[in-house]
């Protein structure tokens, strides 16, 4: 049996009209051979994904059987990997942002030699108790298995993860690569179905990786036109080359990727020659490809049924008595692939050495990336760092605080469109990007105009964040209420554990100008029950350096809310002791209540005790800044502040007080929208100045009438 | 003075290289005259910008200033509208999608004679306390305010909102025109920045409203170039035009933006005839035109600087003495749009009387469309419904409301590509699109295959309920997990109170299978603490009703909240009893503890309630399907539920607990992120079926001792 064809160029289009692509294909097609043996592993993976999802009556194996042949060419021609080293620093990376096709990697990643994805991992997969909770085979991918570079499952984040490991990768290029040495050579892929470029963040993650011109980075579109609903022809009929193509991309098509390794394989081959743009692969297949439910949004997640599992292993030559079944002559194919991922692994691990031999310096730079490793001395820095003892926006001392570890800290940062108020410019930030859009731009700069595209930034910042986990400390800004816009993409970083910052400037009503669609009131009631984040709210220019101390120290995300006014350094705020999430900055000697405030927030109610004190009420203040951060302290520690002994406690925040009442005995806060009036005057309206704290507190005192402030419910006061 | 031209079909291009283009557009500029006195009112509203940027040193007059000629040629040439008649049914709709120009739509709004929009308005723009806080010129449109058909603000969410608008037109040109009379004649108008543009939100709105060609719908983009970091050159290089194309748009440009009204009006004009698609026009600007700061970033939010002004209204042949000066000889030429929206109002009228008599039925229909009242009889609908009493997913059960509702109430429906999943489709509704896609679709249909785009959907509904209040009631609907997605277009609504239900399906860990990606823990302290929203999470079908009655009942939006398994009824649940937000189910003589719970996890609870009561501990239950309603409840009936008496109250959700502590005492909940199994195993593994949660709760009361539990920190147990 001889493969069908091998290659025909004349089979896919491309918008190079002057013959040179023809050329390039042929000359990147020189291995006639070797497509015939992928004929017989695609029946196997196609056998395999029956299996597997015909095991426990469930599965998403519509699109796994469609991608069969992407996926062998992937993995067995194409990606530059090493099964023996998961997390090889120069490997490509692969992100599956069509999510639920997880089974077909994890089947590739059988095949290929992942010592840990054994068949019994793959009898795993839809197991009812996940075979006791020791599952790897999930129905999305998630990063911490070795050969899975990035979690996934929320559509279209992965598209824009993926741009965000080009950027990465392009500045490893741009910084390492000499004309000496190519030390960096591995790329990025990332394969699509039809609805994540249906969702917004890939749309916009599509348009900066075009101008960008990533040229490192391909997508593969598995073309099959059917979605949950029914055909996409229900919720679409644009056209998907010539958007791609408007944003700056080169366009590959194959039509037969159903079967045809042959094209596939040239047509990724001659992407990674392309120059200048990132390249769109839109491949043809079938969903379901082979069963009765081919073609039908019934085959999208579904098990196939016994009947036909057996005629489909009939057709594809397999035995159908047997189920989880590798023959042996795909197994001698396959297992060329540790042997070749051994070569190159070794091949590098000597480049590398000579690179030590041939620029010492810039060695001992990229190895600390390799370890995931921060320069030495930022914590120093930030132990040292003087803040200014005038007041200043503490979004402005957070700027000077980013611009000050700039050098230091392999940041990757960047604001949506937002820059100067953000202050993440200041510091003279070379810029990345083409040096041909603007001058001073380059690819080994660190500084990214992203544009109003909130989402894709922060899903960027998760790629750039898993290309080498600590390689790059991403960080971006906006105004704190568009952090809403990218929240599920912070969503994702938390759950994926991957060390970013978040930079939210403009937090609560004290936005004022801009008004209430400006303000946000309850975003950080998301924020501080997102399991596995901190979301930290610095009260002066001192707890903004404890807030970049706490989130370059965490092994996760952080975001840190910033107030837009100018406010005077508070007496006792201390960059250490706020790591403990809360302090007692005064303990207010005899007190009676105590006030616990945050952020841009602290200076009223530390106005607010001034006054009390002068009215015969002594009162404590308790800062802040990051819940999370203090429930992790022990009982006793929790308990010094806050001593639950029936003195109330009374939280103030101009934002909901939702979240407060398991602390607090009352609360002061924003319980609607805010409005657009100057700062100066929106807290007077909503009565929140000191004055007003003051005053509130007073009455609340009063009519507790001496009781134990336990025993009265919580409420707004 | 002459005009400089009056048309010049060869300076705008599109993509009808067949001449008819060029033909039309001479047919559409027959009114040579009308152009000479706009070139003087440009300068006036420039004049006006300048000053209203001055008065206060602050305020976003870069835009403004470029698009003064195309807003002269909306409001004085193009848009149905009576400034009498601020709500009229039938004008056109304007979305000012680039929001931060809120300044030029007031001063258009003050000369076209909206009777509030006075001088004295536009002299509170930017003014420190908004002049008492009673100012209209917010920074940000207000929809609440005459002439203004949307807030808008947060950046590309009005274009889509606009597509909602178009979607709501739609539909109503298909429903109520006949070949004898054409009762809607509004379109929609957009304007967008470049900004608008880059956002995920408008590009999936953008790309939908292409494959509904809505024809009704006409995008002004407002070509500057500049960003607020600088030109957009630095984040975008993609060719719009050619973007837009592809996605079933229509394209004409104008060149000089400006000045030439004539192109402008022409352009516009050919829009409204163009069927087939909707019409993108763009037009290019210069940022801050006239001023030292054109065509720069700078321009973009400033005052301009008293000598610019004076340098510029010299130019402009303002006298520089005056400020906010509009002299007769523009007042005169605006003086005829009251006049004509008089008669185009009166003509509606007249047309109105005749179809209700031609019509009478479609006309009560189109009447309580006008007046924005629901059809009589829904709610007896609800309270007739008798839910099915064997176990179902609470999914399923809204969606036989849904279902049962449907002729009845003036949904306009629709998922994110998970109709199914959602028990969006079940009840046979008609869909709304192109007959040319599918069979059986068309533009009376009220069901929209969204697609996998959240955030527009959101947006979009809202739009299709600004376009008239109460006239539609949008139901969207994806997995809870994926409101996240949508969320500040949710946000957005609430601002706005505008009445739209939010469905999300699979909320929770209970989700199972999925994983964590699919499973929020914490989006509901987002959407609980979110001002002027409800979120209602019912616990059975007999509350699934309830959570409708209480949806339809509110004057804004809500979000209903639905488990993904099946669950039996439970006894006590009722309708009518959850509108208070909270109420007891089961009084547990002589109980020792209370349980309050929500939504699918409610049944574990009343569970649980059993085996404690069958442990010796009686055990009273509390549903609390929504919290917002019952903070509105009064003091009494809120300690009649809970009496804060020193007995524990124990809340048990499977998600975060962060909102609990002002109700409960004590709370079990998922604290961390869920896991990849099926919901039959999730709940043993993090310890919270009915049986852990009795243990919990016993080894609670031992802990307490008998002490008042209020005097015992909250906690998780």
């Amino acid at each position: 049996m001889a493969p069908s064809r091998i290659v025909d160029p004349t089979s896919f289009q491309s918008n190079d009209a002057n013959g040179l692509k023809a050329k390039a294909l042929q000359e990147t097609c020189e291995q006639p051979d070797i497509f015939y043996q992928d004929k017989r592993s695609i029946e196997v993976i196609r056998g395999l994904v029956l299996d597997c999802c015909q095991q426990w009556g469930t599965g998403h194996g519509g699109s796994a059987l469609g991608m069969a042949a992407i996926a062998q060419t992937l993995w067995r021609h194409i990606l530059r990997y090493d099964p023996a080293h998961p997390d090889w620093f120069d490997r490509d990376r692969f992100v599956l942002s069509n999510g639920h096709v997880g089974i077909l990697q994890y089947i590739l990643l059988h095949l290929s030699g992942y010592e840990k994805w054994t068949m019994q991992q793959l009898k795993g997969y839809c197991h009812p108790t996940a075979l006791d909770f020791t599952s790897m085979t999930k129905t999305h991918p998630e990063i911490e298995f070795d050969g899975l570079d990035m979690s996934t499952g929320p559509l279209g984040q992965g598209i824009a993860n993926a741009v965000g490991m080009a950027i990465a990768n392009m500045n490893l290029r741009a910084t390492f690569n000499t004309d000496q040495s190519e030390i960096i050579l591995g790329r990025v892929y990332c394969s699509t179905g039809d609805a994540c470029l249906q969702e917004g963040v890939a749309l916009e993650a599509i348009s900066l990786a075009g101008h960008l011109k990533l040229d490192n980075l391909t997508l593969i579109y598995d073309n099959n036109g059917i979605q949950c609903d029914g055909p996409i022809t229900l919720t679409t009929s644009e056209d998907v080359n010539e958007k791609m193509r408007a944003c700056g991309w080169y366009i590959i098509d194959v039509f037969d990727g159903n079967h045809d390794v042959a094209n596939i394989y040239t047509a990724i081959t001659y992407a990674k020659q392309h120059r200048g743009s990132p390249v769109f692969i839109n491949i043809r297949t079938t969903i379901g490809h082979g069963t009765d439910k081919a073609g039908t949004h019934k085959a999208h997640h579904t098990s196939f049924g016994g009947q036909t599992v057996d005629q489909c292993k009939r057709k594809w030559n397999l035995d159908p008595q047997q189920t989880h079944y590798v023959p042996q002559e795909v197994r001698t194919y396959w297992a060329e692939i540790p042997k070749r991922g051994k070569i190159l692994y070794q091949q590098w691990e000597r480049n590398l050495e000579k690179y030590q031999m041939a620029c010492p310096e810039r060695a001992e730079q990229l190895l600390l990336k390799v370890h995931g490793r921060l320069p030495s001395g930022w914590m120093r820095l930030l132990h040292e760092f003087q803040p200014p003892n005038h007041p200043i926006p503490i979004r402005q001392a957070s700027g000077q605080i980013h611009d000050y570890l700039w050098d230091t800290v392999s940041f990757i940062a960047g604001s949506a469109d937002l820059s100067e108020p953000n202050f993440m410019l200041k510091g003279g930030q070379q810029r990345f990007g083409s040096p041909s859009h603007h001058d001073g731009m380059s690819y080994s700069g660190r500084y990214i105009h992203y544009g109003v595209r909130e989402h894709a930034m922060m899903a960027i910042a998760n790629g750039i964040s898993a290309y080498s986990r600590g390689a790059f400390i991403p960080v971006t800004a906006t105004f704190a209420m568009f952090q809403l816009y990218g929240a599920p993409a912070i969503r994702m970083s938390a759950l994926a554990r991957l060390p970013a910052i978040h930079i939210g400037t403009h937090d609560s009503i004290a936005e004022g100008a801009c008004g209430p669609t400006h303000q946000p009131i309850e975003l950080v009631n998301l924020f501080r029950s997102m399991p596995d984040i901190l979301h930290i709210r610095p009260g002066d220019a001192e707890e903004a350096i404890g807030a970049w101390m706490m989130a370059l120290s965490f092994d996760g995300p952080s975001i840190i809310g910033l107030n837009r006014h100018a406010v005077p350094m508070q007496s006792g705020t201390n960059r250490h002791k706020m790591q403990r999430g809360a302090y007692v900055l005064n303990k207010g000697v005899g007190y009676q209540v105590t006030l616990v405030s945050t952020g841009g927030d602290l200076f009223h109610a530390v106005e607010a005790a001034q006054l009390l004190k002068d009215c015969g009420v002594p009162t404590r203040i308790v800062s802040m800044p990051c819940m999370r951060r203090f429930e992790e302290q022990d009982e006793e520690y929790q308990r010094m502040v806050f001593p639950w002994d029936g003195r109330p406690v009374v939280s103030f925040e101009a934002m909901s007080t939702d979240g407060w009442a398991k602390y607090a005995t009352a609360s002061i806060g924003q319980l609607g929208f805010g409005t657009t009036v100057a700062a100066e005057a929106v807290y007077p309206h909503f009565k929140l100045t000191a004055e007003d704290v003051k005053e509130r507190v007073l009455k609340y005192l009063d009519g507790l009438l001496g009781r134990n402030a336990h025993t009265v419910p919580w409420r707004n006061i």
